[in-house]
């Protein structure tokens, strides 16, 4: 099955979530509206309410307007916290479309990615079950407290591979794994069948933000839709530079990462990683990842369901943007 | 009744709802717990806990336990709001202490600011009243759409009464009427009297920001924390400056304010307002509001509590600082 097809057998439920999204970002203030919709429109994967939709497909099919709901409220969360990075990391390009920070400035994006929240919070308000706004508010903390780890982190070579699966985990396993789990959770499937969700989306989403840091320096930008190397520029250490800095170059390596660093430097950089095969060991480790995810769905009972989970989490992990 | 002595007599509520601050601020991340705790020792009055707090004496006394969430809850949601303004007014002290953004950066200012209303979120979960929920996220997407309104009206002289109202009513009043009718609702008050302390407290909340807004031009810097006619410097316009915009130095005053003012323009133009009775005007309008307030609470029996609630009210109206 490819994954395309997946896409067109859910879209008329992806578009219920989409038409959710618009109305729920509505606002009588119109830049709010604005910039909203630019968020909405820049479009991405929607891979969160993907997964929430499939996998609501195990449980019973009654309950799948609360589905929509905890899909499009996911989705807010995931561009609340991609608006807020752009405001910090000044980025005013995202996705190959101008960021709402370029076009409306910092204060707008600020209180847009605070709006969203709060939109995403009054969504999940229709929901009576606590455990949903529980899980949903812990994921919200620990994402946060990932946030700041990043922080820490930056231009820090003594991390090490714990550190930085950590970063990936609350980046983005996390939010991938309550969408698989919530979305479970809100079509009422058993416990067990929750727990298997919940890990498959964890292991996927390990899997999806390691390819990311592959893309990152493997990716060719027009596609990618940002600058090769960005994550090095930031500081943002991921698994493929810190296995380098490992190497007979790494030294090198890490004199030449600083903020303020040349394109050809940070070309060079790339380089470098690039001479090593660290692009190797981390494709194997996402890999390995993508493995760990679909055991999990090999506990479960066969449902065509569950093929549409096999395609779109080895496709995460195959792709090229 | 004196302010402090109705302070003391709640005092030992308010530190239940302190320790629930402190621990809903720990988090395994050291930055992140510092910068909260530096939130938390910044103080503040807490007036919003002390209303929810008080407003719950008129229900049952075994729902105190929520009371205490629902005020932890709103003290966070107002920081989490006051620390994201910092970042994006580039503001080094509040309250006479560093701010957050100023000792640790804008980055961790956003993360912060994000981790306590995910925190605030997270206390809401353990209360199982879903009205106190979908008024909380309302409240919340009506405060970002008042922080979007604001940025519109930035040194937009063209704006009228009604538009600073809404503004005023978005920065503070819903946030302080909500404190009131969350305090009672979670101690299980009827639907009327919740209704009479969600409009006391909407008119309390109209007078403590058209007062805070007099504070500006008024107030005395080393008391209030903050340099005088910052309002004006950042070309919020409040009530003051609009009125005395109507007067013969009106045009005056517009040319004079710009985001590049010197020092000297400032004083300059808050002395223009000064020289009019743009400040009596303000000051007859939040005694206005307070009436409003007070007449709200005619409408319940007589109780103890409301007597608490008319000293804080008639205080907040006449502080200095």
């Amino acid at each position: 099955m490819q994954f395309v097809s997946v896409y067109q057998r859910y879209r008329p439920e992806l578009e219920i979530v989409e038409s959710l999204l618009y109305d729920s970002v509505g606002s009588a203030n119109v830049k709010l509206s604005e910039s909203s919709q630019q968020l909405l429109k820049a479009g991405g994967k929607r891979i969160r309410p993907l997964f929430a939709i499939i996998c609501s497909h195990l449980g019973h099919p009654q309950s799948r307007h609360h589905v929509y709901s905890v899909a499009a409220a996911l989705e807010m969360i995931h561009m609340a916290s991609l608006v807020h990075d752009d405001v910090i990391d000044d980025s005013s390009v995202r996705r190959g479309q101008p960021t709402v920070k370029s076009l409306y400035g910092d204060r707008a994006a600020m209180y847009t990615g605070d709006f969203l929240f709060a939109r995403a919070i009054r969504l999940l308000t229709e929901i009576t079950d606590f455990r949903i706004h529980q899980e949903m508010a812990d994921t919200m903390v620990r994402v946060c407290e990932g946030e700041i780890d990043q922080i820490r982190d930056f231009y820090n070579w003594q991390q090490n591979l714990r550190t930085y699966l950590r970063r990936v985990e609350r980046k983005t396993a996390l939010l991938i794994s309550i969408s698989c789990s919530l979305g479970a959770r809100a079509s009422g499937c058993d416990d067990e069948t929750v727990e298997h969700l919940r890990r498959f989306g964890y292991y996927t989403g390990m899997a999806f933000q390691i390819t990311d840091d592959l893309l990152d320096l493997e990716g060719d930008e027009s596609v990618v839709g940002k600058p090769v190397g960005g994550d090095l520029q930031q500081g943002n250490l991921t698994l493929p530079a810190l296995y380098a800095a490992q190497g007979e170059q790494g030294p090198e390596l890490q004199n030449m990462v600083h903020a303020e660093m040349e394109h050809s430097t940070l070309e060079a950089a790339v380089q470098i990683i690039k001479d090593t095969d660290a692009i190797a060991v981390t494709r194997s480790l996402a890999n390995r990842y993508l493995d760990k995810a679909l055991r999990e769905l090999g506990q479960l009972s066969p449902h065509e369901a569950l093929d549409d989970l096999v395609t779109v989490s080895t496709f995460v992990n195959q792709r090229s943007y």
